[in-house]
């Protein structure tokens, strides 16, 4: 049975609270998600929440109801609350009226196994969560097999990123790792490293893209660094029409990935 | 000469803070832009704000000092005050060390001549100034001629968008009107409005686009309404590899903007 929790001094409500911030997400090894359309893709992604917050309105919609009884069951921890104590956890003004904690998957470098996916997404430094969270929305969109975070990235696992994914965040394979790190285990197997560049001669709709492919972006400000634009195995061109020089990050990504998946049809 | 203004109390300090507010940008005709990138971009679109704010670090650049003698040449005013004050008007911890106060332009539908450019993106009911911003910026890449905002949007001058846009605001065109405003203009002139749609059945990668084409981009929730489906000419269907059925609004304006582009080359 559900408790009830009308206090915010509530331990539970105080430790999802504290979810928000990176350093109490990394020491619970938990992230937070909002809303029954993530919790539902999660639960159908085989991932039920450690704890689960609903208000008495959450409750009454019948999928909501089953995913707070399988969580339990399972023995997770489940409150019923009020919207205000939803909206201070979640920081949003008009709170969804579910709210789960999860606990964080493990993102060695090593558990990502190439062969089941022919793309693979890897972003170099990205400072926007909302970034972050999109290109895992896209990377879902065309079967590509997970995200791969290359040095200092905003936390995938921040409530912004989670929220941007709507729900791929399940779906989708996350491994962070330093460029040091990176490239040995990219050349320990086949894979094709392309990147985006000004400086490229190939236009990126006539590039030949194979198998296993790693697209890489590079940082919203900087893009990528020339040294890592020189082990590419591709570098392509996006040719710019206008005055700028250069795409968001989550746009060239998904401009990149539908252009690659499309070369494969 | 700039004045120096040291007093969070000052008129103009007051003024400029006031545009982040719709309200007040409304009622004055003005909206902030920061940095210098986006306000070498304005001035290389022939446009200079009626009133420019600095820090002393920011106006030791060539071309910020450059813009601040044009600005007062032009008749605006200029103001020299502290980090801290510039970051009380852009709510930006960090603030970028210029700021400019832009007249709006008039944002009439009639204002747009559809000759001009073989794209333009429509967008209904978009809500979130970021998706507006990023919506510009890749209009300007693909040399699509502007932006038309269908319904209630969010406000494309906010600080928000104008970031974004990364001065895209300044070299695409902007127009907002209600549907029952838009169509009848649309159909006034040549010109094809696409759409994409799950229920659609053509490929987007397969269909025939028209110039001028009107890529019609619904809301970040609900999608298009589906009045507003069927007066499109053509529906078009971007495949979805995984369990979502839907992109981000900047990523699918961008996917088929780039997919349009691609397909007149």
């Amino acid at each position: 049975m559900p408790r009830q929790v009308t206090a915010f001094s509530n331990a539970t409500v105080k430790r999802l609270r504290s979810l928000r911030d990176k350093k109490h997400r990394k020491s619970e090894g938990l992230f937070l998600a909002e809303g029954l359309r993530i919790i539902a893709e999660a639960r159908d992604s085989g991932r039920l929440p450690d704890i689960i917050a609903f208000s008495p309105e959450g409750a009454k919609h019948p999928l909501a109801a089953e995913i707070i009884a399988a969580s339990e069951a399972a023995g997770g921890e489940a409150i019923e609350t009020t919207p205000d104590i939803l909206s201070k956890m979640s920081g949003k003004d008009n709170p969804q009226m579910l709210l789960g904690a999860y606990r964080q998957p493990d993102t060695a470098l090593e558990r990502i196994d190439r062969s089941t996916a022919p793309l693979w997404i890897v972003a170099q430094a990205l400072r926007d969560p909302g970034n972050i969270g999109t290109i895992l929305r896209t990377g879902d969109a065309v079967g590509a097999g997970g995200l791969i975070l290359i040095d200092d990235c905003a936390d995938p696992f921040s409530v912004e990123a989670v929220r941007a994914s709507m729900g791929a965040l399940f779906t989708q394979q996350i491994a962070t790792a330093r460029w040091e790190e990176f490239l040995p285990w990219l050349r320990s197997g086949p894979g094709q490293l392309a990147g985006t560049s000004l400086k490229a001669t190939h236009d990126y709709l006539e590039a030949e893209y194979k198998q296993p492919c790693f697209l890489l972006i590079g940082n919203e400000q900087q893009g990528l660094p020339a040294a890592y634009e020189a082990e590419c195995d591709l570098l392509v061109k996006i040719p710019m029409a206008g005055r700028a020089d250069s795409l968001n990050a989550a746009v060239a990504a998904a401009v990149m990935a539908f252009a690659i998946r499309a070369s494969w049809r």
